[in-house]
């Protein structure tokens, strides 16, 4: 069986049940509706007790339940073609340059980790139109350089 | 002269002087950081009042400046081979599944728009190295279709 | 079961039965021909009584109702081989550049919306070779900037 | 002399004059808007009368005069980055399945020429704000088959 | 039932059965060998009577006939991999400018159609080795402009 | 300077001086209009003698005159984008499968030689409108084998 | 059954016999090691006496047999990502530019036929490791033009 | 100037001077060489008072000094085409299942940090060839959830 | 059978089992984890003593034992979507400029070989969070020319 | 200066001068004309004493001598355009497999090194036409596996 096969059936069986999302995020608890339909949709593991929870949910054999607590091989074919998802790629292409620029000024030569990350997702009433709002932080990682003599900077942090 | 000739020269400039972008973003005013490095970057406009501050401030001509008013050809090419950029990139292709599931669920068939949309950036201390803290908001936008027959439900919301 | 799968099977049965679109379309009902095929085809969905009124004509079951009344992830892969869409592919490229300039200057800095959009389709009789007309229009949204200062004015509009 | 490097310097005396697209159409006339601007970008020739015009307000060489009135190597990269572009590239992912389905059924096996096409594109006032409108027909082109036996009819037409 | 299923299931009875396309072609005649090939592998429709006889040849169901009528998805991946195929294809690699450059010189702004096409193969005896022949025609078509003001020629045409 | 700096200069004195291929073509003559063209464009080379009248006919120097007789590294950027070349490229996707398997059929296992090879193209007049006729041939490669045992055919070869 | 498929077959029994490919290439005969296993690994074809004693060595059908003596869609899918496969590939990208070089000079313009082309492969033991060694030759093919002029050389070939 | 521009300076300067990596990573001291030469080439970028020595040692302009200071657009196109660089990535493409499923064993779900990294490069004499040593290590990075409810254990860390 | 099923049907064994990779290289033995789980995924062969031992363990066919002692089709589809092998592609693009210059002027013009090559992974503890650590080391393999002239150095090696 | 830069300058003096490769190669002297051929066109480096004979037939300054003594970055754009190189892509494109078949047969686990290679071009007289032949030959690499237990064979070599 492969991660995709489960899914399938994951899907089969919230189809047939009638099930919403926000239904199975409740059932299995213990994190937000976000990182938990990530994991069914193969991109993310559950951990041990709401893998459990999950294949009660669902019904799965012990032998699924297991590939839930997997790490799956991450990541979907690029460029998105559908357009919900294309919106957040290119919000990447038009504005990966500023963020590059302000992020560097601000905490120095490193990146924001996607691995030390957390995002919220809700919706705000706007009588214009409700609007989609994510709040997502993560950890500044400076880029670090073991061994350099003393008085040199870690280049991974602002200079004054 | 092209947008990228031009680019390259503010950041010539830029480099010279010894500007910050955040001191740039001060000099200009009128907007947040992320709109005005993004149009100096070569990714959006900067509206006439704006454009006139930015080539008083720079130095440039006439032309220049009207190019600066002027809407590039937005986007960079992809996959971003340089760090800090490729996270966001790795977060779209991890997290676009679970966003489009939920947003569809509780928006109805729609995308969160790119374009009526909002974003800022801040630093959050924290003990164990402080974060980047993105919180962006995008207006949803059902998917409409014109001449339904009476009693038929618009497919681009919730349906009950 | 995947879309694709759905697809294939209501392919076949309108073969054996040797029904056309245009039977299929009045037989649903409620919209015009474009986004009912373009569901049936998986680039959309179906609201809940066009849905049900599809499942009877062509003899689904509940979790296949269910499906088609599901977003599913839209989009195919390009450029596309097939003779007839390729020449809209063209139509873009060739046409982009001056639709951009048009546009942005007619309407500011935004984009004509791909999801407010409707799209007609019809033939016209000529002399020389009978014509396929297409009408679309979307709404023209303006890119915007939330927080500017007074006095700024906002660059997604045509600007004096 | 490249057509981009001519393109370029049209592009930067219209910035100079600080001329509209639809000043420039105006002047240069005899055709709509989109066949002029698509010309001046490098997509297409302007016949002789209008290249002589057009060279006349740019103050173009003639030889400049006359790369106008040839044929260029017509098309840009894709996908489109941009994303007023990419809106038009995404509806002939989302609908082309269902255009093609529609055109064969309507008309047989053939295609909407993208040659002998016209285009019109307007602003329609709306309350919920302005609508692009595109208007494109294009002759359908049917399949042929030169030297079929008698009786056999020519697949590029609709059979009863 | 997919057309590459069909296809499979073709190839695989006149594997069995020890046909030629010569033999087949006849059988079903009509038309000459290629256009018939070609839709028995998936690029092209029988229409009726051809495909009656195909189906009657191939011992096809009547949804299997049905298939063979319809209008499949156009073309195969890029670029080929098989010698004989890329052979042609680096023959548009190598010509393409040249045929360009005549055939516009000699028409106008325009293309040879690939729909209102006809295109013959044979063997040409050759005492230093045999030689395919392959005579292909298609009608030139000009681009047109619609509405040009009166005086303007058409520039699809050949200018004075 | 590059094979690419060369085409472009002729270009620029075929513009100024207001000649047309088929000028160019009786000028250097010797060969007919495709081959001296395509040299020109820099997708193959001219013999001495004609060398030598090209770089009289455009004032060459004579290292120029020598480029003109190098062979060049052929071939161009796929897919075309330009429509009149795109035609020709489509061709061979949709006829590629049947021109196999009809030359295989006919010859046997090997291709239509790029390389010994003939095309000459020309107008036919039509009332429907003219046509462009291409007529080409290739001499017949068949795949070698060195060394079969005794009465082992060459598989290059068509079977009995 | 696809070609594919038989080749997993063949495959499945070679490995379940413990056959070597010297032993099958043995078995079958009639040619060196390198186009029977090309044949059998779906590259190639096997003449009819071959393929007769294929299809008795590993007990196929008929129509088995006949499949081995077709010639299949030739070429895998590149960049090799497997590393024996991919040193080939790397001497191409690194020698091409001097082959080219090498090969125009001493022959004219043409190419080294993959057609009419010869292959063995040895093992040439060596003190320091042992090496593999690879004898190819092909036919030089030089371009033709059929036409020329008199007393113009064809440009295929080595011009004094 | 672009970052590429100052690389080629300074290749050019190290050339002409005849320095070797090894002189001029001693010079500027403080780091190691792999810092210092990924930073010259444009792959990163030097603290203040290492710029400072570099700008010394090669004569730059303060505005270079201060462009090596600067953070760089960061990666190289792939896949890499020459050989030393090739067999790195080989190495990913080959040993990168094996080193996800070890590592997510040993050390939960995450990965192995690209910027909280170190890297050391030596030689291995030995006598049936001299060895390329290299030793790196990253600070493993655990997936985090921020927000499970109390008894839920953190995904990116081994579970029991 | 492929090998992609035989590593489908080893991974659902040891997901039922409840092993771990640590586990099944204790029990295999001979080697240490990364060849043994390398293999296992498809990238590698294992030697006939721990074909048979992993066959014993898994409790395969005697074919599938064969399957695991021949080499596949090594390499995988890049870029790698999943951060952790990523990661590692990463270091490669941006390293990559660095490694060669280092390598080729300690070495001489020459490659680490990818093959002649070792690398151990272990876990470092570390206050601040353990780090995985990797050390490699190939072979460095000079580039020879057979047949330099008296006199003439080898180009592999460093010159003086 | 770019090494690109200077393969140019001396392809414009190989023209000026009227200089053939095997000219160039005699006068350079100390390998065969591949390698020599090879470095000029960029691919390559020339040891000292040969860069030094380059340097003084072209007249070139020190630092370009230099860069004839670097090691490029090796490798050209894939796939080939050019049909001459082409022709050796498509060889390892259909003999691949059979190359990896019969070579790890023949040797065991490993590579035909592309580094520790040889090879020589020569042409050879054939009354149907002369033939390019190409002998080259590389050192047999295994696969090795360091610190494997007493009594496991490493896996590179051919087992019993």
């Amino acid at each position: 069986m492969t991660r995709e096969q489960l899914t399938e059936k994951l899907l089969d069986i919230k189809r047939e049940k009638g099930w919403t999302w926000a239904h199975i995020a409740r059932e299995i608890g213990g994190m937000s509706e976000i990182p938990i339909v990530g994991a069914l949709l193969g991109q993310g593991k559950l951990v041990k007790p709401l893998a459990r929870k999950a294949a009660k949910l669902f019904g799965l054999t012990e032998t699924e339940e297991r590939m839930l607590n997997e790490t799956p091989y991450r990541g979907a074919s690029m460029p998105p073609t559908d357009p919900l998802i294309y919106r957040f790629y290119e919000l990447v292409m038009v504005n990966g340059p500023a963020l590059k620029a302000i992020i560097e000024e601000e905490f120095g030569d490193g990146i924001m980790s996607a691995i030390d990350f957390d995002m919220n997702i809700d919706r705000l009433a706007n009588s214009r139109g409700d609007r989609v709002r994510i709040v997502m932080s993560g950890k500044f990682l400076p880029y670090k350089y073991y061994g350099a003599a003393e008085g040199i900077p870690d280049y991974g942090f602002k200079e004054d």
